[in-house]
C-alpha cells in the first residue's frame, strides 16, 4: 500500500520575473514534499515549462544538500531558472501531449508552478488539458510577483520584499539629499509597468507628517508634465529638498508612456539611439524648467532581489503558500493559485484558500482609485493600513565573508 | 582648577558628500567630548564650516536625546548637515577673523571636522590661521569619503560600507541576471570620477573562480569602447550572463569622460538635453552593436546611504576615529588628520595616528596599477586581501516598523 502511495512524484518550477521570496517558496513547496507521505521523489524544471520541455529537470534531492535547501530561504533570484513561456490556446497542439508524456516518464502526479500572471494561465492549460484527457496530474499555482497585481489573493508574496526595500531606500535618499542647505530635487523611479503598488510603497518612507517624498506618482492616474514641474516648484517654497517618487509607467492623459517622450530624440554623435527611463527625463525637465539642483535614482532590479532587506513576514507567507499548495494538489485540487486571505479584525493573520486560476490569469489588480489622494500626488491611509504589516520583521540572511550566502546552479 | 578645565568647549562639523559613518564618527566625537574632563559643552556646526559663519550652531547635549546619540551610530547620511564650502588662500580675509571671533565667543578651544579632501584644507587653513594669530585652538580632521582616495591613511572611514553594499548589490544582480536561459548583458556603473576603489570592490561579489562580474573597468586605465564591446562579446561565448561593472568617471585614452559621449547628441522633441551616465550610454552601445538583452543599473547614492548594509568595521572605525580625534586635539595635536594604519601582520589589525593635513589635501589616492590585472579588465589578489577586511560584520540597525529608525533634525 505504502509503495503504491510513495510511487507518486512532485514536479516544481519557477516561472517570470525573479522575486526576493520565489526561493522561499520553492523551499515550502520542497519541505512540505519531503514531509509528505504521498510524494516520492520531488522534480525541479529549469528554466520552468520552456526547459521541462528540453528535458532539462533535477533530482532535488540529489543536487542540492540540506544546507542548500536551508539557504533557499534567503536566498533572491529563481534557484531553479525562470522563463517567459506561454503554452498555445489550442489544446490540441502537440506539445500539450508531449508535456503530459513527460509527466509520465517521470511518475509525476503533482505539479507546481511559481509565478504570476501568465504562469496561472500555464497552471490553468495544463490543469485543463489533465482533465480532457482523464490524467490524474494536479496542477497547482503559487502567487509570485513584486508588482501585487494578482487578483483573488489579498497581496501576492514578493511584494512585501519589494515594499520594505523601497521604503527603506527612499528613507535613506531622504537623508542624504537632506545634507546640503541648497534646493534640490530628487527624482526616484519605482518598478510598476501598470499597477503602482510598489511606488504607493514609498509613502511608508516618511518619519513625520509631511516629510518627503511629498509627492508620489501612481500609473493609475494620468501624469501630467506641466502640473508635475508646478507641483515641484510649489513644492519646492517649503522644502530645501524635494523628493518625488514615479512609477515607470506613468502615462498622459492620451496613454503615452512618459518615458517614451525620449524615443523620438535624436541619437548621440556615434549614432547610437538613447532610451532611458521617466526619471531621467524628468531629471532633465525639472533641469531645464526649474534651474535647479535635481538628480534620477533608478532603483531597477534592486526592488527584486535585495534580499538583505526581504520582509520575515514575506518570506514566511511564501514558505507558508509553497507548503499550501502542495498540501492542495495532495488533497486533488487542480487549477488553482493559492490566496492568502486577510482577516477582518485589528490584529493582522491570514487564511491561506485557493482561487480558480482561469480567475486570476490576464488579469491585473490595480491600486484602488479609493486609495489614491484626490491629487493623484499621494495615497490614503487605507493603504498605509494595508501595506504595514507587509513589511514586518526582518531577514536573517546567513553571512560569509562579510556577505550574504546564497545557494545557487552554476551555469 | 576644574573650572578652568571645564571651561574649554568643543566644536565638530560635518562637511563634504555624505557617507553611511559620517555620524557614526560624529557619535564617536560627541561620546569622547563627554566623557573628557577637559571639555565643557560640545556645540555642533549645522552644514559645516558655512552654516557656522552663519551662525548655525547647537548645544549638542541640550538638543539631542541620549536615544538620538545612539542612533547617530547607525543613521546615514549627515546629521549635522554638510557644505562645500572652501576657506580662501588669504589669511588675511575677513572671513578667518569672522571665524575665530565665533570660536572665541563660544569659548571653543578644540574644532574637530569631519570631511573629505576639501575638509582637511578647511582643517589646515584653521589650524595655521590660529598658529599665525596664537590662537590656542586646536583644528583636527576625521576622515571621510566613500572614494577611499584620501592619502596618509590605509583606507578611510565611509569606504568599507560603500564596498560591502556593491559587492553584496552585485552578488544580488548577478543571481537576478542568471534567471533566464537566454543571453543578457548587465551593465552596473558605479561611483568613483577619479579613483576606482568602489568599482574595485565589486570583484568581491563573485562566489566562484570565473563568476560575474568578469569585466570590471576603473577610471584609473584608459576605456577603449571597441574593446569594451568586443571584450563583452567574447565572455557571452561562455557566460549566459555577462555582467560588467564600470566607474562612472571611465574615460578614454585622450581623457574624455565617456559619460560624455552622450552630450552632443540631440535634445528630445520637447527640446530638452538629455544627460546620462556611462552605463546609460554602453547599455545603448551594446544593444546596437551586439543585438543582444542589455540593461544598465546606477547604483547611485544607494552607495553612500544604506545604513542596513553598513560594515559593522567601517562603523566602529569610524567611530575610534571621531573619539581618537578629540584625544588628539586635548592632547594638543592641530592641523592634523586621524590616520589608520594596517599593522603588518595576518591578522586585520588598525593604529590610530596622525598625518598633517597638508599632506592630505589637494591630492587623490588612486588604485595602485599593480593591483589592476594586466588587460585592465579586474583587480588583482592584493586588491582583495586589502578590501577584504573592510567589509566584515553587520550593522545592527535599530528597526522599527518594519523600517531603519534614524535620527534626523527636521529642516
Amino acid at each position: 500500500m505504502s509503495e503504491i502511495k510513495n510511487s507518486v512524484n512532485i514536479l516544481v518550477g519557477q516561472s517570470g520575473g525573479p522575486t526576493t521570496v520565489i526561493n522561499s517558496s520553492l523551499y515550502g513547496v520542497i519541505k512540505e514534499a519531503i514531509s509528505s507521505e504521498g510524494i516520492n521523489r520531488i522534480y525541479g524544471m529549469i528554466n520552468g515549462i520552456e526547459g521541462f520541455i528540453d528535458d532539462k529537470v533535477i533530482d532535488i534531492e540529489k543536487s542540492m544538500t540540506e544546507e542548500e535547501i536551508e539557504l533557499l530561504m534567503h536566498t533572491p533570484a529563481a534557484y531553479l531558472g525562470s522563463c517567459r513561456y506561454k503554452l498555445p490556446m489550442d489544446m490540441d497542439d502537440g506539445v500539450y501531449k508531449m508535456i503530459f508524456r513527460k509527466f509520465s516518464e517521470l511518475g509525476i502526479g503533482y505539479f507546481v508552478y511559481i509565478g504570476g500572471n501568465d504562469s496561472m494561465d500555464t497552471v490553468d492549460k495544463l490543469s485543463r488539458y489533465a482533465k480532457k484527457t482523464s490524467s490524474n496530474v494536479k496542477v497547482i499555482g503559487i502567487p509570485k510577483t513584486i508588482d501585487n497585481d494578482l487578483e483573488c489573493t489579498d497581496h501576492s508574496p514578493g511584494f512585501g520584499s519589494a515594499a520594505k526595500y523601497v521604503a527603506t531606500t527612499v528613507r535613506d535618499i531622504v537623508l542624504d539629499a537632506n545634507v546640503y542647505n541648497t534646493h534640490s530635487v530628487t527624482i526616484v523611479e519605482l518598478m510598476g509597468r501598470h499597477a503602482g503598488w510598489i511606488t504607493a510603497s514609498s509613502a511608508l518612507a516618511r518619519k513625520f507628517e509631511g516629510d518627503n517624498p511629498v509627492l508620489i506618482y501612481l500609473p493609475e492616474a494620468p501624469f501630467d508634465v506641466d502640473d508635475f514641474v508646478r507641483k515641484v516648484k510649489k513644492n519646492l517654497e517649503n522644502n530645501n529638498n524635494v523628493i518625488v517618487c514615479v512609477s515607470e509607467g506613468i502615462k498622459d492623459k492620451d496613454g503615452n508612456f512618459i518615458c517614451e517622450y525620449n524615443a523620438k530624440q535624436g541619437v548621440d554623435t556615434f549614432g547610437h539611439k538613447m532610451l532611458t527611463g521617466c526619471g531621467k527625463y524628468l531629471e532633465n525637465v525639472i533641469k531645464d524648467e526649474l534651474n535647479v539642483k535635481v538628480r534620477s535614482v533608478e532603483l531597477n532590479v534592486n526592488q527584486r532581489c535585495k534580499a538583505i532587506l526581504a520582509s520575515a513576514t514575506d518570506i514566511n507567507e511564501a514558505i507558508e503558500c509553497g507548503r499550501y499548495g502542495v498540501k492542495m494538489a495532495l488533497k486533488g485540487e487542480t487549477g488553482k493559485m493559492i490566496t492568502m486571505n486577510r482577516k477582518a479584525q485589528d490584529e493582522y493573520e491570514i487564511e491561506y484558500g485557493v482561487a480558480e486560476c482561469s480567475n486570476v490569469c490576464n488579469k491585473e489588480k490595480l491600486v484602488p482609485d479609493a486609495w489614491i489622494s484626490e491629487d493623484k500626488t499621494d495615497v490614503t491611509k487605507e493603504f498605509i493600513d494595508y501595506v504595514t504589516p507587509l513589511i514586518q520583521g526582518e531577514n536573517e540572511t546567513p553571512m560569509e565573508n562579510g556577505l550574504p550566502k546564497y545557494c545557487y546552479r552554476k551555469n
